[in-house]
């Protein structure tokens, strides 16, 4: 991939990214928020059929909160026919089930289609309808498919840019790489099994020292809880030079009272 | 579950949803956006750490559109530990790296750990900061674990009611038991495959007597691609019998032309 300076995504054009079409959206507050979210995503392409407060609007860059990558691309449309017309596949999303023979899919569901049909040279479009009333059941029927949310079913409308955003973000999540979990270690590293092994030795020694085991027969059991305590934590290599810190710390504190007690 | 009417969520109480906690919200437009996708998400414990511009708050109510289950329900607090007291893991939401000893999960990752915690009677608060600033490090220092939403790394900064709403979107999609992808075919049923056959036997004989196979010798493949599309559009009962009606009205329509050619 070429390294543009300006490249607004870290999406490739050939992945061929879906497009987002706002079908009579009335608030341009909500255009701003949804070229937000979808730049959060790596969305470039938004299309407008009809907004009720006309193109450009002042409202929508305010809420956009600097997505201009997104709001300088908006091309407006008369129609759905238009606005849809080089695309290969089109999508309605909808918070309700249709009385209209249709293949409903998750959003999850959606994404993976979507990326498969990419890879086969289809890009896609997302219909989201009017904040009020959705989209009209004419408007769905000239879909392939439906994108149903299963949301909670006691409230399942969503504010608009949070539709669009809960669709750009499971079509990222699809292709998205990163580690589900990482353990984040600035300046440091993991502590070496030798490192660990000569704190513990030292800690156990200290304890044993200052008369934590009550018994020698609760040692080994109570010295398995220090030890799996300390291990869970998972300590770098700094955590276990503040270890030591810390006991050679509580030992000094611990001896002038235990010298005046004895 | 006990069938209550006024139930505002389907999630069960012993699920134990997360609480939601919001640290110094500036706006009281994303406290109520947050409160609506709360609900959409089935949560419903809403935790305010100082609100810039107090509680109760008028705005916020007309931004929640009716999401007054959550609403109602909001505490507010001086401070984080007070927030949290109750709570067993604490997870903080980050739009960057801190340069901080961290476990950092994926929204999906933190949404399989916090039902697996619940699972174990552990109740999770997410927190989310300032609109403009986010999280302090200290506060994130106080959190097990930072989720990290792998976004465009080119404009990584979510709207606050949309952080939330990716986030509780995330714990209920691990717990969402909708099938991926359902035909939906209201008044109707999938055709047996003996309607399909007698459709496809007319349609085919129909097709031969009207000179649509140029040559036997095409016959086969041309016949084949037909068939193919048929089924690709997986007729339903209803269709089938359409489908005979298109047939029979292309052949009527087709016959006084013909005959007049003839």
């Amino acid at each position: 991939m070429v390294n543009e300076p300006d490249r607004p995504t870290d999406i490739a054009v050939d992945a061929m990214p879906p497009a987002i079409i706002l079908v009579e959206p009335q608030l341009a507050d909500n255009i701003g928020a949804t070229a937000r979210a979808m730049l959060n995503c790596g969305l470039l392409d938004l299309r407008l059929i009809n907004p009720r407060d006309g193109w450009p609007n002042p409202d929508a860059v305010a809420m956009a909160s600097g997505a201009t990558a997104v709001l300088d691309r908006v091309r407006v449309f008369d129609d759905l026919p238009g606005a849809v017309a080089d695309l290969h596949r089109v999508y309605a999303t909808t918070a309700r089930h249709r009385d209209m023979l249709k293949h409903e899919l998750t959003p999850r569901a959606a994404a993976v289609e979507i990326h498969r049909q990419a890879a086969t040279g289809a890009r896609s479009g997302i219909l989201f309808g009017r904040e009020r009333i959705g989209l009209m059941n004419d408007e769905v029927s000239r879909c392939e498919a439906a994108i149903v949310a299963p949301l909670n079913p006691h409230h399942t409308s969503l504010n608009l840019a949070q539709a669009v955003l809960l669709i750009a973000w499971e079509w990222r999540a699809a292709i998205d790489e990163t580690p589900e979990r990482v353990f984040v270690q600035p300046d440091t590293r993991p502590a070496t099994r030798a490192e660990l092994s000569n704190f513990l030795r030292r800690f156990h020694d200290s304890l044993e020292a200052n008369g934590f085991f009550r018994t020698e027969a609760l040692r080994p059991s109570m010295w398995r809880k220090v030890e799996s305590l300390i291990l869970r934590a998972e300590p770098t290599e700094l955590d276990v030079r503040l270890l030591h810190g810390v006991v050679a710390a509580l030992e000094g504190r611990k001896r002038p009272p235990s010298r005046a007690d004895d």
